[in-house]
């Protein structure tokens, strides 16, 4: 049987999602499979929708493995919950097609960026926004976000070490909304490049800047230069938020 | 010249507000004493608008500490938060008159009780809440707060550890607000005794589960015994959400 888990966690603790050799720091894909391998007294593999970063969250991260254990497909975050620590969490599960696969039947998928604007930080956040100093132009913002809205060649938003030979990906909104002191951006797309998200928002940032332009923003797009594109945002504002199947 | 501070901070890894002796965990207080120290080069002692216990979080404290250093009354937050913990912030500055007193002025305060209700955990509020996995029943529980509004001996709702000597408080308003998974319950006084809130919040949860009848609320409050009002919450869940003066 093929069982999906949707899990959240708080990323800060971890060297990201997948297991890595020689990395001191734990993976949260390592930790989930010790708790099964703890259920079910074998080693499990599983598969995440998308890899997340050191430091990055998820409200909604999707995740399969296969078992012949007799455990009812709903009661997983009952039977895995007490073994995970306290920053995870299997939010609920349930079986799918032997043919699913959770990378890629994903239909879309939407990361969340959150920053805060406060004049000091605000400490129920820490780890969690990017906490910025400066008044964010966010007309500014929407202009530079709706260039990137669409299909495009997005190799300037996709971070060197990436392995990946085919930068084209379709973004299909790009929200930006205000509440209080903090400003959430949320972009969804079918597929993302690494770093895409965080490449995103921190040309959106210099955009607000002044250090880019509108026309300098179509010209990376354009160009698929990685250098006229903004600085790297940090991971600990990223989410990831939300992931659609069919 | 006496400063008053406006303090933010996550509880979870100190021992409380005041600085204790022989206790190896940090204290809030002596975090602040110490950075307080650095800047001025002479030891300096802090006064609190009240002591909060270990685990226990402050959206806005109220801190005192008199100096005749040239620093502006406003820059405090600027030349403190660099040398504070993360989980720590300086809101705010003022000067005030010499003859206030940050303890004996206030006039109001609020005390912040949160519960996450959930199937399953918040990692994102973890530390920040109690973790509740039944149903509330609200309506109750507003019937036995309206009980302790008003001005009582709350003896029934004070740590028999308090070495107070008078247990007449008055509680001006308690508000229960329900948004998405959380409820929140904010409680305004003058004052209050050691773990008061703690142990009302457990009464309403105790009312909610009906383990305490409204008649024995009323018979808790009458009577003034410890052992008739419902547990002490857990202080993960509590915040000292806002101190008003004059």
């Amino acid at each position: 049987m093929k069982i999906l888990l949707r899990l959240s966690y708080d990323g800060q603790r971890y060297a990201g999602w997948q297991v890595q050799p020689n990395c001191w720091k734990p993976t949260l894909q390592q930790m989930l499979e010790e708790a099964l391998e703890k259920v079910l007294l074998r080693p499990v593999r599983t598969l995440a929708s998308g890899r997340t970063d050191a430091g990055v969250h998820a409200l909604d991260q999707a995740v399969t493995f296969s078992t012949d254990a007799a455990i009812p497909e709903c009661r997983w975050p009952l039977v895995l919950n007490p073994l995970l620590p306290e920053d995870m969490v299997v939010l609920s599960s349930s079986s799918v097609d032997e043919n699913f696969h959770v990378m890629y039947d994903v239909v879309k998928k939407t990361y969340r960026y959150q920053i805060h604007l406060g004049v000091v930080p605000d400490v129920f956040q820490r780890g969690r926004c990017l906490e910025y100093r400066h008044p964010l132009d966010v007309t500014r913002m929407r202009k530079a976000a709706d260039l990137m809205i669409g299909t495009h060649d997005f190799q300037a938003f996709c971070s060197a070490n990436s392995s990946a030979r085919h930068f084209v990906r379709t973004v299909q909104s790009i929200e930006l909304n205000r509440s209080e002191d903090n400003i959430i951006i949320d972009v969804t797309g079918q597929g993302f490049l690494y770093n895409m998200v965080r490449i995103m928002v921190g040309t959106l940032l210099e955009v607000s800047e002044r250090r880019l332009s509108l026309a300098q923003v179509t010209e990376a797009i354009t160009s698929g230069k990685r250098e006229l594109a903004g600085r790297t945002a940090k991971a600990a504002g990223l989410f990831l938020a939300q992931v659609e199947y069919e």
